[in-house]
């Protein structure tokens, strides 16, 4: 018998954040290694799990409806990650297969016939041998394909335009960017420190970028885009939306990815926005979605997984990760996340091989 | 010689809203009703012409860049219209022709060789033998084109969904209401009285509404709609477009037609639209067009003109109209229009034959 610390969601914090210890918090759970796997099951070693914004909304009040479901109490946190089979019953994955699949934020789980079904995706395909497996969960991940079905779908990005990233350093911001300059188009970015914008600038070759915390987005988008922009991506909403609305050109698309600014607030605090007169007057179109419509994810998935694996094997995207280093500080790693302390694709490296 | 009495633009309003007399006013002006026609040109008897929203913007200072030009200083306030050939130069039109153009609010119109390829759009068709002209300028004119395509192309109406429409009675909210009931919709929408009120819900079968100088659209819209909208038909924005985002569901559309609360306002009194944390979540998508862009007017031309005629034969579509009278009454009528006064859609009679 040895110990499995997982990340356990014990109690739905009443603000918008959980605290660490005391909503979600790290136990050492019973695992024996040397028992036989279920019938038609599956023992897995957990190398890597994606850390992503979206997962504040399944750490909730499960008496709380929303868009996903709430985690259980008491069990543990998941997400998708990458995973080593250590045995298997299982006759779709024999031990030694890497998968993808939807993992406990833990170092080993052991999934009955039925798990094996829901919740592992695919044996990791790997043409091009990437030895940074992290890959397969940021640009080739969820991230990945977010990022490139909603530019492509709603974003319908023209060499020569103009597009402006909110949180342009962040997972979805940085892949979305460097697709839209291999499109031939005009990037401006915004972040929130100094190093995030010298990163989407120097290594990621935008061609402007500010620091939200030091200039408005209305003034500073003046400076770097005084024609105007024909895409605004929007990961935070509030007074950068706002601000990117005043810019639109006749025709502008504004693809509604997040909202962070807007999380966990009341109603009654949420930002007004109040340059709609332009979005009318410019015949806008502004859209959501979420990466599992039929219009994203499924629809884009071969050509993603086909073009983002030519690029990042000839070097002409980069990835950016923030690696949390094990489980016992996954609590620690999701809240800064949560907070935006990040600097690109957040991951938990549970362990390396 | 006789005189043509004709709506003069006198002077840009400093404020949203032109004073009749001062800044518009009707002059009477010369006019030879035994000369020829221009070499290759027109005479035309005046009959109606359109009174919209829109024309707000063209009476404005021609120094000012907008998204349409502003009329000429002492030239006539123009629109579409209708009128009869009295003489004719032109090969295209003879002496009796009923035509569709860009008329002067005015009794009598000369046009050169090239007004008429410009102006004139073609001669009344009316194969259904309507014999209310005022169809044409309003179901089955730019207003009618305006709520077919849109709610087409942007609404993707399907039967049992549920459409709120704000503005309701109005020339575009009226057709709009009962495209949708005819698609098998449930229909609610909003008015500035309680006269309106009745007329949507007892005249043209809507399954509900509201006064929104009365109620709260977020209250209305829980009680009349708790099902959740489908389709917002904007046509006012402000707090009628917060409230109807509260009760989007998950893909819904909204129709960006008009924000008549926010016309003539300075940014800074623009409303703040508070619940976009809410389109987020529920994967919406929000679009504003022009009914001359080539996926709207264009695109819907034919379908709208055999359907509407159709529809409006066999009486399953109506139509009202608040006339005005005479062009001596003409700067009254656009300035009670601009003021929303007007109960269904607004035209000039000029004369009756």
């Amino acid at each position: 018998m040895t110990t499995n610390n997982t990340l356990i969601f014990k109690k739905a914090p009443s603000g918008p954040l959980p605290t660490p210890g005391e909503h979600i918090a790290v136990e050492s759970r019973p695992f024996d290694p040397s028992s036989p796997p279920p019938t038609g099951g599956i023992t897995l070693s957990i190398l890597l799990v994606s850390l992503d914004p979206f997962l504040t909304d399944r750490i909730r009040d499960p008496a709380v409806e929303s868009w996903i479901p709430a985690y259980d109490l008491n069990g543990p946190i998941t997400n998708d990650g990458i995973a080593r089979v250590l045995k298997s019953d299982s006759p779709a994955y024999k031990a030694g297969d890497l998968v993808l699949a939807d993992l406990p934020l833990a170092e080993f789980a052991t999934f009955t016939a039925e798990e094996v079904t829901s919740r592992v995706k695919n044996v990791l395909e790997n043409p091009h041998n990437f030895e940074d497996l992290s890959l397969f969960l940021g640009p080739l991940g969820m991230t990945g394909i977010t990022a490139y079905s909603s530019l492509f779908e709603i974003g319908k990005p023209k060499a020569g335009e103009t597009i402006f990233i909110s949180s342009a350093s962040g997972a979805v911001g940085q892949i979305v960017g460097q697709i839209a300059k291999r499109e031939g188009l005009k990037v401006i970015g915004s972040v929130g420190s100094d190093d995030k914008l010298a990163y989407i600038v120097d290594e990621l070759g935008f061609d402007g970028g500010f620091n939200y915390k030091k200039e408005k987005t209305k003034d500073a988008l003046a400076r770097l885009a005084p024609e105007g922009l024909d895409i605004y991506y929007d990961n935070v909403g509030g007074e950068q939306l706002d601000g990117a609305i005043w810019h639109i050109k006749v025709g502008a698309r504004i693809v509604v990815c997040g909202m962070i600014t807007q999380y966990g607030k009341p109603p009654e605090e949420w930002t007004g926005i109040k340059n709609l007169l332009l979005f009318l007057e410019r015949r806008a179109t502004m859209r959501s979605f979420l990466v599992w419509d039929e219009e994203f994810g499924p629809k884009y998935k071969e050509a993603h997984f086909e073009k983002m694996g030519k690029w990042l094997a000839e070097g002409s995207i980069k990835a950016k990760f923030a690696m949390t280093e094990g489980v016992e500080n996954s609590a620690e790693g999701l809240v800064d996340l949560f907070k935006g302390r990040n600097f690109g694709k957040a991951i938990l490296r549970v362990k390396r091989e």
